[in-house]
């Protein structure tokens, strides 16, 4: 009898997400269980590390709504293109406006996030997603987004199921709850369903080589993006 | 006293998209005042000619929605990714429904355009407005689009102004009432705004001959998208 | 015993392109036997007809560097990088320049050429290749060059293999020689074996559909080159 | 009167490039006088930094040349093409032999090279600059270039010049006999003037908030790849 991943729920291990996952088990292990998600978990991370990590996610998701719109223009379907649209506008009008909301629960406004200079970590990670997708096709596209976006799934529930993760008077449990959500959830199994989908239009299994160096390479930057929180802290 | 054009009061001479008008004004007349315009405007439009032009504007809006999705990839600013996002929304969950149900009432179901074969004026004119956005920047983009967005209004507005035009038993009326109307009046509005801001902000006047260039080609391939309809109806 | 196709000694049926060809046949047959290609064969194709085709490949010679500028930005290897570097090398600095000088025989100078206002035509096929090209990966580009890469070399050997072909006086069999000469018929088995590469490392035996599709439409724009010149001769 | 800093005689303050370096003089000095810099100077430059460099270096002119193809990609002039195809070429065939063998001398074969992972400082810079690049026109390309193709010369230059640089026994010496040679020294000058030309033409002078934002990201990035060598080198 094999014993089941909590994180096998969310993505299958034969779906190509679950494929690219293991074929980068390290940088994946490195990424998910990075000192920075550890340390929302059990309530240490220091709150400058996420001051730093939440003024950089709003300029992240700036260029995040970018490579969404890259995704419509990349799109051969309509589906695809009303997904990526649908994307766009979640991110635009809904999540910048919580983000927004959240981090002014954090003492940080709009117009000083907006002023912040943009980390390198944070300019890697999606300027390389950016360029691989447009150098590539909508397949290396939500290849490199992947760790994004699933990930995040993967992390808040992974988080969420740990009993060692702490509930009371942890800063960060909002946090994990939104990213282990049911809203969240779907949102992940939505794009873990849709890169099956692309993996058979456009070739995924002949590609999958290429395909998991992109998402190797993002998931070192999404690591990167995690570390960037750290140094800003000092640790 | 100098007479005033009716356009004038959509697009102002002194506006970026009245001085390209003005500086391509024969390309521009032979597109707003084409026989197939003409045909919508005293109801003689050979029908056939208007179910070719419907199919291929379905085509048509497909990339039409694109090159939004491709401008909110070029935006600067938050405010005009949010004018390309509202853009595509409307396009792809607008627009496009009120032509599905539209192009219904001229016998032509959605299923049936989709397997069109694009013609080769309509492929001409958006691929020449993707790529001439994607090789320049965002004012190339919206410079390339204007002949359409703005034509469009402008057309409408001076077949609804013209006394000549044949309003009882007129096939096209509601055309034409869709494209004079305050909807898109204000939609125009806001795209020759926009225009001007770019202008401002990508150094538009130092670029405005090779700007007229980019929009003479556009218009030039614009009234292609109507002499095909012609073509196809054997004028 | 079964009759081998000429074409077949370039274009080997069961190669991408072979089978690419093969799914387009009609509009294969109409593009490569067209009755602009006919009159160069028995050498009455009117001479504005060619002069305008001459001029406009002019223009379409720049196009088609940038489309190797692109498929540099967008190869995965070294090698695909050199190949379309050799390519663009070729174009600017040598195919240029003999076409300058080709027609400067026929009397249009390069200034005269770089003047001319580029037909309708002539963007709908540059266009459409490099916004393929750059909404898809390397090998959606590579797919739609191939109808005028390889497409020339395979009008060039059937003119040339065609007793019907008039040698004696006809003003186009310089034109004939060149797309049939072996340093033309390498460059086309070049593109043959690189797309057979590409077909394998990008997936294309699953992306076969999609694969057609842009093939088809740039094969039908061709086909309008060719009309062009036609019609700018009044057939 | 008024001292004549060294730089001035390769960048003049009133051309683009100059203004560029004005307006960001703290990153621009950051970078042009950063410790991986001094130690070239010195000879103390740790022997791992500098290969680890090299190799980065390695996989950094691959996307260097792939930004030269986006340039003829995106050039307006047949000029601009060919200075960019010259660039790739002078890439691909002369500097990466140069390179390869070079690092030959220091231990390093082009398979090792290949197969280094591409650290995230290089990735950080090279995606940067191809994805501004397409996100904005050819100026902003070119801006985006310059720290790198002029920051190169002005630091071979400076060290150079100054009388404190190392020359007996400096195992870095050819490095900076190459950035300071005549051949590096023509190369920045082409650059600076071309992106005087390209001001001129794009509206570089409305846009100098855009660019000074690019340039100063991109010295930011060209910074990090060399602290990236430090790093490697555990300093």
């Amino acid at each position: 009898m094999t014993a089941r991943k909590d994180s096998d729920t969310l993505v299958l291990p034969n779906s190509l997400m679950g494929r690219l996952c293991a074929a980068c088990s390290d940088e994946w292990s490195d990424y998910t269980g990075h000192a920075f998600v550890r340390g929302l978990g059990d309530g240490t991370l220091p709150e400058p590390a996420f001051r730093h990590y939440l003024a950089q996610d709003y300029l992240f998701l700036i260029h995040f709504a970018r490579a969404y719109g890259l995704a419509v223009y990349k799109s051969n379907t309509l589906a695809d293109m009303r997904a990526a649209a649908a994307a766009i506008t979640g991110i635009l009008e809904v999540e910048m406006a919580l983000h927004v909301k959240y981090c002014a629960g954090w003492g940080l406004s709009e117009a000083a996030m907006a002023a912040v200079p943009e980390d390198p970590a944070c300019m890697a990670y999606t300027r390389f997603v950016l360029e691989r997708g447009m150098a590539g096709d909508i397949l290396d596209l939500h290849t490199a987004l992947s760790p994004c976006v699933v990930g995040y799934g993967v992390i808040g529930k992974a988080l969420a199921d740990d009993p060692a993760t702490r509930r009371q008077g942890n800063p960060y449990l909002s946090w994990i709850e939104m990213y282990s959500g049911s809203d969240y959830r779907e949102l992940v199994g939505a794009a873990v369903a849709q890169l099956d989908r692309l993996a058979v239009s456009r070739g995924g299994e002949a590609r999958f080589v290429d395909l998991v160096q992109a998402f190797r390479a993002a998931t070192v930057l999404e690591s990167g993006f995690w570390q960037m929180g750290l140094n800003a802290a000092g640790r």
